[in-house]
């Protein structure tokens, strides 16, 4: 091994064993991680501000450290198809290791004080939780 | 600056650079990409089996290029709450780097497959196509 190969092998090595740890999504996809979804319908649809308010208030859960990923998001422009469900407002989806870190965000006060600042914005709202078993 | 220094410097400023570029997760996070999530209802949800054969063919869908996450799950354990809709047996959370990748994915032979082989084992199905908007 000439002394350059040597060390870009060297270098690739490392890039490659650190990339699998710093890698957010690799915990995502373990078996028995949780995944969190929730949807809001909102009491004023067509108030961009109860829109905006809901949105700033979901922005605070991504403090909670059992939080490994959190999405914030609004219906896709997809296709119309009777199985699509395009009327809810706003998408909460949220990744945990496990149950105990869904408890734990559960249990929260950041997402206590969520709960108390916003919950006059929705007048529906459905959760799933999911254990990822692949 | 010492050449071994120099070195190590030069392999950290790589890894830090590629590690951002092979991170699964950063593409996910990017505004305007795809969430599709779909929730089915099995026609004999006691039938070991055809959850098994469901299973199965949702992972033959990871194959589709446009792909990017595909997560297989089943109703986790968390408290029994109102909001929370626990009656589905199988969820299937995929993401997308744009609308034009979900079109894609329909479109998809393995996709067409997929329902042809699999679309007998349900009795209900529950699509929520959401555009991250964070």
């Amino acid at each position: 091994m000439q002394k350059q190969n040597r060390r870009t092998f060297i270098a690739t090595a490392t890039l490659a064993g650190s990339a699998l740890v710093t890698n957010a999504s690799s915990s995502m996809q373990k078996k028995n991680s949780i995944v969190h979804h929730v949807f809001f319908w909102l009491k004023n649809p067509s108030s961009k501000e109860d829109l905006e308010k809901l949105k700033a208030g979901l922005r605070t859960l991504k403090n909670i450290k059992t939080v490994k990923q959190l999405f914030i998001g609004m219906p896709a422009s997809t296709e119309k198809r009777d199985v699509v469900d395009n009327s809810y407002h706003v998408s909460e989806l949220m990744f945990f290791e496990d149950l105990e870190g869904q408890k734990a965000y559960q249990d929260d006060p950041l997402h206590k004080k969520f709960v108390e600042d916003c919950s006059h914005l929705w007048e529906k709202v459905v959760v799933y939780d999911v254990r990822n078993d692949d």
